[in-house]
């Protein structure tokens, strides 16, 4: 790395970007990662695998296990040094992967070693895991996928709030997170700002898709939506969240899920995680014309795309209302105001009226989500890999439809198959390019 | 202090509960403090106040000047060393003292002195000041007051929250109160939740207001009100609040009004500074009745305080709106958002929007605070020195009166002259005793 850049973000005494050879003697030096991979050191491999936009990532097997180490870099990886970015996110991502982990078991990598001066991890190889977006691209169903990420979202979310957890052991929790700024800053400006105005680093599908953007860019009451949006992102500490939960961020097999990279975690609103899962099953759901080879050869699995939206809305608040009825030991809504049986049944009222504000921010958030993967910096490759540009600008005009209204009408979506419904809807609009 | 005490609440190395030889000690050789009070150290006048709820305050003159001397004990004052209390809440005030000081010029005490190890600060004495709660019990009235108080709350909440603060700073800001969290308790225990459930700590005007207790205790649309209300202290990190800003925080004179004591200060919802002074005033318009010497005496103090309602909120929300539009320099609704005249006029329209949202939460948070100064632990002498209890429980059950409906019936109270209304309709009406 260059010293300026080191300097620039307080780069701990010790660190260095590790080449291979680096990374072998580091990793043989720490007696937990050589048990677990085995064998001598030098008989390792080792591959950068290079499709981190923030890091370095780095498969290392060994005669008797494989690891992924990944190690973060002073600076945005895909874009260079001109972007720096602190190495101390290595540290939020371990805090909130080691809670993740201990709230969620199994649903997350096993850390098996951290390196603070580093800013390295070294965690369980997910074998034969793949990235779930590249399996959505591909038409593949994962029926194990929404019981996974309903419990993940339920657990992660329910366990950090004021419903679990002591108000002075939440405080302290979000005061652990609030050095997370950088990454904070990526999400309100990439998410919740630039994708409204004109912003360099703003790309779409062009030119079918300039008079949509161009659109946004002049809808007032959209910038009041977004912006209600944002100050909810920066000012509601609800519970601690993964902070990009898309699915570019699990890790599938048929029958195991894993939720990776919590690197942007704080304490934030809990709809943000829940909207970020809904919009970018709902983009894999647009994406899928755009890889069909025969007319309605996806539409089965367009059919599972839709039914999952639904289901991680109603299982995830399920089993967070079940969290509610049976775990609640934090400070708000004390069971003391609710006594007896008419209690009983006047706080089950109010945790339905909780859930239908919570699926509210959901919404938008959803909205949100949807409308930075198309017009902002970070596209998505449900759409990318769509070869033909006007059939690709289609898919996105649908998306951006169905987010347009969700961001305008939220309060008009009452129940997440009222999303469904207009998703179904804006799938067989056609945009007049 | 013993030292069981002590221990309990990690007690700093060198604090000692300072008596008046050594406070005298402790003050003489401090240069910044020496010079202020002027002329020879043992000739120094020092009284211990006294009323003090959580601490020791000293009155210190000397020739040349005099000062306010408060030191944190590690346990409340009022009730002595079976309710531990960290003497960190001395760091916390001291910081909230410098930031609106900083913020709000000339509108708190300013710091001469702060020791960290003996949790002491010496603070420029307020002289003639009275506490503000005094002078409403004798019917004075304070033409300057609304002028002042507008513009410590505008002031210090908006430069505090993310409208004002880039949202690095904030998060910063948020978490260097997180620590704060022994304070905050008591108000989510005493506040929030003591006063609608048994416990033993709440007290009332009994046997008239026993009934009423109980109706509170039982109405379980309340309960989940005052939850609602509770939830957004808990996790809604708004801005820099003062954290107990009623009528007994404030030092007064003709022309001048000081905001002391934020040692429950930490980053919350904006709305309960707002309906902290909303409820103070509406308490010493109820309690008036019972301060009349003769029928009416008070008419023209009680439309004074009325009026004083009115303005706190119209005048806050003027001069939050100003700064809004003068000074944004946060992350929060980005100007580049709302381009020209149109955009200008739109922001404007949610600037309003936004202002009645704090509107509601500040009708909540008055409701909250006028019930728990009449059915918890700490009341108020604005009613207390009300002699005869049947008049008292009068004037508490009109305020009680006027709260729950504030508390039920919170989005009916669309402005101001809404409230003022329904305070005046309340003040005449007859409890059945």
């Amino acid at each position: 790395m260059t010293t300026s850049a080191a300097a620039r973000q307080g780069t701990p005494a010790g660190y260095r970007i590790l080449n291979e050879a680096d990374l072998r003697d580091t990793l043989a030096a720490t007696p937990a990662v050589a048990e677990r991979l085995g064998g001598p050191a030098d008989r390792w491999t080792i591959t950068e695998v290079g499709d981190g936009n923030l890091n370095l990532v780095f498969i290392v097997k060994g005669a008797a296990g494989g690891l992924a180490v990944k190690q973060a870099l002073p600076y945005v990886r895909l874009v260079g040094e001109s972007w720096p970015l602190p190495l101390s996110r290595a540290h939020y991502e371990h805090l909130a992967l080691t809670q993740q982990g201990r709230l969620a078991p199994g649903l997350v990598p096993a850390i098996v070693h951290h390196d603070h001066a580093l800013a390295l991890t070294a965690m369980e190889l997910l074998e034969p895991h793949i990235i779930m977006r590249k399996g959505l691209v591909a038409g593949t169903v994962y029926p194990g996928f929404v019981g996974h990420i309903t419990t993940f979202m339920a657990r992660t979310l329910f366990f950090s709030s004021d419903l679990a957890l002591p108000a002075a052991e939440k405080k302290e929790a979000i005061a652990s997170f609030a050095g997370n700024h950088a990454l904070c800053k990526i999400t309100e400006d990439l998410i919740f700002t630039d994708p409204y105005r004109v912003a360099e680093q703003n790309r779409w599908t062009s030119p079918w898709l300039d008079a949509t953007a161009a659109e946004i860019r002049a809808d007032l009451d959209l910038h009041v939506a977004i912006s209600r949006l944002k100050l909810k992102f920066l000012s509601s500490a609800e519970a601690l969240i993964h902070g990009d939960l898309h699915t570019g961020s699990i890790m599938v097999t048929d029958t195991e899920t894993k939720v990776i990279d919590p690197e942007f975690a704080f304490y934030g609103p809990m709809g943000f995680d829940v909207g970020a899962v809904i919009a970018n099953l709902l983009m894999a759901y647009f994406a899928s014309a755009g890889h069909e080879r025969a007319p309605g050869d996806r539409a089965a699995f367009e059919g599972w795309v839709l039914s999952t939206v639904d289901r991680v809305w109603t299982e995830f608040a399920d089993k967070f209302v079940a969290l509610w009825r049976g775990e609640a030991a934090g400070d708000a809504y004390p069971v003391s105001l609710f006594p007896g049986e008419p209690g009983a049944a006047r706080l089950e009222i109010e945790r339905q009226a909780y859930m239908a504000r919570l699926f509210q921010d959901a919404v938008g958030f959803t909205a949100a989500k949807i409308i930075r993967r198309i017009l902002g910096l970070a596209h998505n490759i449900d759409f990318e890999l769509i070869e033909d540009p006007k059939q690709r600008a289609t898919c996105e005009a649908r998306s951006l439809r169905l987010a347009r209204t969700l961001m305008l009408e939220t309060g008009s979506f009452t129940s997440i198959a009222a999303v469904t419904k207009a998703a179904r809807e804006s799938r067989h609009w056609q945009p007049e390019f």
